[in-house]
């Protein structure tokens, strides 16, 4: 009698449970559903403020570990980013379902200016894996339970000068230079957009960490970013006793002096 | 002109920011609110199992370094634990401001049954602090700017075997003796209901860590310790070929065999 209250009790918990579950989703939803509409806002506050994004991407210590130096040059022509939740638009979508649209400038004669889309949802089946060589049957009991973010291939226009590790462009993997160039190139920037989530160990490495990265960290607190290095900027010129409104140089993340489009990449100093 | 537009824009961006946050502190709101709902159910579920929050205390790892050894025996009196949100019946307080409700059974000739509340709210103004000699200046911007975690004292019934460190009852703090059997009753749990947050290091240490492991971690996901200590105590016996109903005796913190009003410290292996 005692044994079959507790029972019943039990069960009553992991309904509990489902309700919990239920209330977090709805009220994510509702969070992601307002915060989108003052996202609009916010896009059209950072379109009047240049060099922003590269801004806000030099001051994310986390974001360089995910490109190569050799990158810096072309994440500098990143002019915008935007991420939407599929869920907004979409109700039966997962809430962690979400689309990455960056805007590129051009650097003439080497890299076009463009606009790529790409979308990451999030995934249970692990049996859709092409490559398991990598994955524990831990790895399998998480992914099905928690979910796995997948993506599929964008296409991205490389800029001219990665010709020889554009993996695209490597025809030759047999030679021991030819498999060096093509695994440089598959840890570009520029591979992430061909990041599927289902090859672990043959395609840019944590791509979904690059995502996540962005959807819930770089995107949300931008404006924080932007602010701390203005804030950095105002205190590394403390000293120079020069109070007047003279623009002030960035610094160049590779040293070279060519920049997107021709524009100024100087930001005055300000707080937010 | 271009300058002016950049101002305006930051302008444009610092009222998006006050936007986010309104936006985050409304769905904080109706979260809590969903959920409070939910925790109700889960009150009346939990209520039908014997010894759940023994478990649960037992389970959490971080719990336990918040109170000393000899305290354990009394932990395992508490029978009930429950978080209200004060944001749920009066919408102009702070969503992070919250009672916690503790029951405790008694223990025959040594602790009364009780059922002690306990407020703590946000407060900004860092002038309320009473001690300020390990406070610095960082203290004091980053609490004015996120507010700090404060409280009002509460009456709790000590066990009659720690009168000899009960603060109330310590009246000699001259002596070496006096002055040890002081602090260590104030590092109790039981000194927690005193706490205040306005004297650091003069009352119970880290009691707004103590709070908000409660009312963040211990709580929210006390089904979640319930299981894992459910499927702990079925690994543990995966060898013993018993597969039958008995009942399995949970390890009693302190060794003792003395159990709170003579209840069975059992529970059954069970998962929820």
């Amino acid at each position: 009698m005692e044994e079959d209250k507790v029972s019943k009790s039990l069960e009553a918990l992991a309904r509990v449970e489902d309700e919990v579950e239920k209330a977090e989703r709805e009220t994510e939803f509702l969070r992601l559903k307002k915060l989108s509409a003052v996202y609009l806002n916010r896009k059209e506050a950072i379109a009047g403020i240049p060099g922003f994004w590269k801004v806000v991407l030099s001051q994310h210590s986390d974001f360089a570990n995910y490109v190569r130096a050799a990158d810096l040059k072309y994440i500098d022509c990143i002019s915008a980013i935007e991420v939407t939740w599929l869920c907004v638009e979409d109700e039966k979508a997962d809430h962690r379902d979400f689309t990455v649209t960056i805007n590129f400038d051009a650097i003439d004669g080497d890299f076009e200016s463009q606009t790529v889309s790409k979308t990451f949802r999030i995934e249970h089946d692990v049996s859709k894996f092409i490559y398991r060589s990598k994955r524990t049957e831990e790895d399998d009991l998480r992914d099905e339970e928690l979910g796995f973010l997948t993506s599929t291939p964008t296409e991205i226009k490389w800029p001219k000068s990665f010709d020889g590790i554009n993996p695209s462009l490597v025809t030759d993997k047999t030679t021991s230079e030819g498999k060096r160039n093509y695994r440089t190139g598959m840890k570009s920037f520029f591979s992430w957009f061909k990041w599927t989530g289902l090859k672990p160990g043959k395609e840019f490495p944590n791509g979904d960490g690059l995502a996540s990265l962005i959807s819930e960290d770089l995107y949300p607190n931008c404006t924080k970013y932007y602010t701390e290095a203005q804030i950095d900027l105002e205190e590394e010129n403390v000293d120079e006793d020069d109070e007047s409104d003279e623009p002030l140089q960035l610094e160049s993340s590779d040293g070279e002096p060519e920049d997107c489009d021709g524009k100024q990449k100087s930001v005055k100093r300000r707080k937010v």
